[in-house]
């Protein structure tokens, strides 16, 4: 594990050389598990070159020759005086993940610095795995597969989507799904994922997620809104897996009975497109190419119109994965960035079906020089409830 | 629900009247919900009088003369002007929830107002509850405790905490719990609650909880741990309910078979403290004095050394609770502000006993002119798993 974490900060910090800049202050928790492995309350210093410093408040009891306690971040300043360590002429903070209380309370710590947001730079850097990441991928990414072939089993007739989805909460939480689901953005929530049964798939969703739902309660408005399933509609399962920090971007659809052949029909087309995409998706392929693709597939069979949503579209077929679930990069319309070995992307492109609901499988991939690797492997076809 | 939504307006403009501010403006998911009753992606504006302006960019579909969709906020200004809208002198900005990134953009929307962190004046405002939202708290006190009154069964032996905790999180979520867990402050986080059995409960916290414990997993460091539970230990279970928005908190202790006299003894200090507080709390109180009348009396019965803690101890024994787990005010030492009727308190005077585990109950009780009515009615003995 600690080459593993030197590796990191040595991908971070080479980051660091080309953007010069010449330290950088991490506090959120996703960078700090990131960078040093662990969750603390407190601040994580370093510089272009050379080990981390632990400035922490929380836990006690932890113990490094580069770990110091402070009781407030004020504190800072003085440790790295006597350390030597001049204050930085640039230093990277994480500004879009940072507070502005913070920030500014910060920025008074190290007055003579340059502050430049960090927040994509760092992001960047996680969007390209090392080998250990990708394993612990491909791990969440079989161990959630196996939670999703059990899935429609927990199907009990009568049940509404609410209760369907509870079945499935508790399947995977039993199989060590950690729970918790983070999501990069401030205005970003929703509970382990969402379960969409019928008309519910086109609600267009208040928050930045393709395909949301009206949700069970107006303080969440995401996922299953509580209504019963009907035979024909579909249920879209698009519950995270997070067995061990890396989230892993599963969806399948299930009907109640028999649905429509229009819904079979543009079921295949999205497994059309995953097949184009994996083996268009390489290193070097350009991230906006994908989505264009994507629709090109949809409008030659005349999808357009219910390609990822209905009254409200969203243009973009996937997404970088990882330690939050919407990593970068966005395989959207406009982006330029180009696929990297190593990075791990999850495509969901989907469809809305007027009073049947969405189909379309997401699936997680991990980027290589020829193309992607699928690590999410439960059944593609449509699955009957009964 | 208008004129609930309108009452909760009237009470923001008049701490804006009473604090001089001209306008404010509103991203925060929580505080888009307390002023408008619903979640969107966008901003809501509105000065000391008058009404609530809406500018949305997600979702599709809202229908309203004051709701206007934009793409991206330096629309804002230009639609302030057509509506005659002066820029204010004083704007109310979140800072303490809003990234850097975002009040640095929207700074620039607003040049010539001078920006005011509104974070702590809008907490004060949502610590008192409209006589709606205090019943919606009795009603998620009444669900929560149902639920708290069917987790003893749920016990199977050779179940290690994390899986009677999975038990627990799917009787709550079938029972309607929304699941999600809102919590102030950028870098806390939590699944559901924590399950703490045996020596897990003296694990220093990462975060700034009293207890938390270890987690399962180095990436989410809080809770349950995977142990055993083993003879004699005690299990504290502190599963939020959230049935409708409102965060209720509540904590019971089980053992696995008999637990020691010393344990049993804390436990009914702890419920000693209920009584004491539960009477003592009412309008005017300061928040100190209860915290220091409960170290008083887990000093005179020589508990101070475990008392919320054992090597990571916290000055503290209670706080507010609402749309977050976390509201104003905070029961801590040298905190001087007093309660007022309409808030709802959790206290959760703890101990920690050595190689036994955590006693102690939570309860969430709303504070009245006589003292507080206690809305979480769970059976407040230590009771036996078998």
């Amino acid at each position: 594990m600690q080459n593993e974490l030197q590796t990191r900060l040595n991908k971070i910090q080479a980051k660091m050389q080309k953007e010069n800049i010449e330290a950088c202050l991490i506090s959120s928790n996703v960078n700090l598990f990131y960078a040093s492995g662990m969750i603390f309350n407190g601040y994580l210093f370093f510089r272009q070159t050379g080990e981390k410093i632990f400035f922490a408040k929380r836990p006690q009891g932890l113990n490094g020759s580069t770990i110091f306690y402070i009781r407030k971040p004020e504190q800072i300043s003085d440790i790295l005086q006597e350390l030597r360590i001049p204050e930085p002429e640039t230093l990277w903070m994480e500004g879009d993940e940072m507070t502005h209380s913070e920030w500014i309370r910060l920025e008074k710590i190290f007055p003579n610095s340059k502050l430049i947001n960090s927040t994509t730079a760092l992001r960047q850097v996680r969007s390209i795995k090392t080998g250990y990441e990708l394993e612990l991928i491909r791990e969440g990414g079989h161990r959630q597969s196996e939670a999703f072939r059990v899935f429609p089993s927990l199907y009990k007739p009568g049940m509404t989507d609410q209760e369907f989805a509870v079945e499935m909460e508790y399947e995977i939480r039993k199989r060590g799904s950690l729970g918790i689901f983070r999501i990069f953005g401030q205005s970003m929530e929703a509970f382990m994922g969402t379960v969409l049964a019928g008309e519910n798939a086109g609600t267009p969703s208040s928050y930045d997620f393709a395909l949301g739902g009206q949700g069970l309660h107006p303080s969440i408005p995401i996922g299953q809104n509580g209504a019963p399933i009907y035979p024909g509609q579909t249920v879209m399962v698009d519950i995270c897996g997070n067995f061990n920090g890396y989230n892993v971007d599963q969806t399948r659809i299930f009907s109640l009975g028999k649905t429509t052949p229009e819904a079979y029909y543009a079921h295949q087309i999205s497994i059309e497109i995953h097949n184009t995409l994996a083996e268009m998706g390489k290193a070097g392929t350009i991230c906006e190419d994908l989505y264009e693709k994507a629709l090109e597939i949809a409008k030659k069979h005349r999808l357009e119109n219910c390609f990822m949503g209905r009254s409200q579209q969203a243009s973009f077929v996937g997404h970088g994965i990882g330690l939050v679930i919407n990593e970068l990069p966005v395989l959207c319309r406009k982006n330029k960035e180009t696929l990297q070995a190593g990075m791990a992307i999850a495509l969901e492109p989907k469809f809305v079906i007027d009073k049947i609901g969405a189909v379309g499988n997401e699936n997680t991939y991990i980027v290589h020089e020829y193309g992607m690797e699928k690590v999410t492997t439960a059944p593609e076809e449509i699955i009957q409830l009964s």
